[in-house]
């Protein structure tokens, strides 16, 4: 493995407050802001740091620059294959968020089976709205995905006493037992009283959930979405949410952000959360040890850590 | 142990459901629907059982009626002791509601920690509100209690990276590490970003949660109650959140239910349920299962299960 030439390297990163975080830089990096806006910055950038959720789009802009590696702050990187300039390694963030949305799956199960919504809903009214929800207890939950997000929904569900089934493109057997292959898909429906997605957003994905899946799914079940919005047929899940056939809680829409005019926001049974997937304050310092270890790898000529794109 | 000699046992129960759940009943049990209204029955009863949450003072009704064993619906008693009449065995309901309100505490918890709340409250203003929020990971919750409720909430936040303080009357060691005693209280609560309480109603914990309580505990600290209303000084709790100074999310309250021009309802950072605790689609196969038991008990000539009060 090359050993390259100590020399300062330089790192970008997106605002003041985690300039602030990684300062002093390990071993004299010298730490430029810059947001992909103008003025590019005139000097070669070894690694720049994404902002949070920027759009792909903005990412044509590196056209002009020099980079070498690139370091998203998201897990999910479509769209990225078709704005990235030739030439950038693009790094995913693993084992930033996952924790995080695993935790957010548990918060919107939990609250649409036990009326947390309607609670809160009633709560400017003064009503103190007693009714029976139902539970996590004794239900089945259909996941489908079982990568690091799914693992750490996996791992929040269990003490639940509910039923896990799993589900992933290829059936296979790991240490936890039997994972379900797509094509199983359609016989298990039928069984979920939960569905939990936490797949990619990928051609194969893309309205997985259309008008047929939320057709086979008993009355009242709920959909969870922690994945990418497009992975649900927004249409689909507007006309079974309007007749009442079954719940919504989701974190991601497509469109998103979602306009105020759509119809989702007003659907009985739906819970809308603002893509707030990883984002709480235990994101912060995930996001500086995975720099932290780019920049590391940089200076020792290893590898980067989770190329997905490019290079 | 006592044989009893084989006679019709008359079992009194609250509500045409339940009464349908459990007909035929086992051995030609003799079953009767009562709600502790006029007119009494006018045979013997060997098992009553009450309708869920039904106010203590009703009670007071049974002085007209012959009734050996009544079974509550309900795990805490407060204010039963003051109303059963004399000679009446009271049992509660063990491995009913525990489960339950475990996941209630959950769905607390995760609502207040990842803005589920917020989120509800801006959807009908089609608000998306991207902010972030402090999740649960990382952070220490401070257990009060336990007993059969304290361990379903120990067991369901184990898997979210947190760190758990476990507090009950007087300290020890159990299989899962140390318990603190309540002398230790007021040295944890500077720690405690979540207090959880999952103690029951009495003397000694009345107003547990007072002013000097809420003063020890850190700014933006969440309290969650899934015990009794009267754990915490409502005046205290109102003033805390009045001032910002932290966040309540409440399945009791003290008075309850809340009266509809109450201030908690509107204050920033309270999120009320009401009462919700044990009352899943999971309750009904549980209540029977104990009333069964009673039943097969009464007729074996065994002591019944769970008696608290009386006898």
């Amino acid at each position: 493995m090359e050993r390259t030439v100590e020399r300062t390297l330089t790192i970008a990163l997106p605002d003041a407050e985690i300039a602030r975080r990684l300062s002093p830089p390990p071993d004299g990096s010298r730490i430029i802001v810059w947001d992909l806006g103008d003025p590019a910055p005139d000097v070669p950038i070894d690694l720049l740091v994404l902002r949070y959720m920027i759009p792909p789009a903005e990412l044509r802009g590196l056209d002009a620059v020099s980079v070498r590696v690139v370091q998203s702050q998201t897990l999910g990187f479509d769209g990225v294959r078709e704005t990235l300039p030739a030439g950038i390694v693009y790094c995913n963030a693993v084992e930033v968020h996952e924790a995080s949305t695993g935790e957010l799956a548990l918060a919107l199960i939990l609250a649409s089976q036990r009326g947390i919504g309607e609670a809160v809903a009633a709560q400017p009214r003064g009503e103190w709205a007693h009714a029976q929800h139902p539970g996590l207890a004794d239900k089945t939950v259909l996941l489908i995905g079982v990568g690091g997000v799914g693992r750490e929904i996996e791992k929040r569900v269990a003490p639940f006493d509910a039923r896990l089934v799993r589900v992933a493109r290829s059936s296979r057997t790991d240490d936890r037992g039997e994972v379900h292959g797509m094509a199983s898909l359609r016989a298990l429906l039928p069984e979920a009283d939960i569905v939990v997605l936490a797949v990619p957003l990928a051609g194969d994905t893309r309205h997985l959930v259309d008008a047929a899946f939320l057709g086979l799914l008993r009355p009242g079940a709920l959909v969870v979405n922690v994945a990418r919005g497009a992975v649900v047929d927004t249409a689909a899940l507007v006309d079974w949410l309007a007749a009442g056939r079954g719940r919504a809680a989701l974190d991601v829409t497509d469109p998103e952000p979602l306009p105020a005019d759509h119809p989702l926001w007003a659907l009985p049974g739906a819970i809308i959360t603002p893509h707030l997937g990883g984002h709480t304050d235990a994101m912060a310092g995930r996001v500086d040890r995975v720099v932290l270890e780019q920049i590391r790898r940089l200076r020792e000529g290893e590898p980067p850590l989770n190329p997905v794109l490019g290079g």
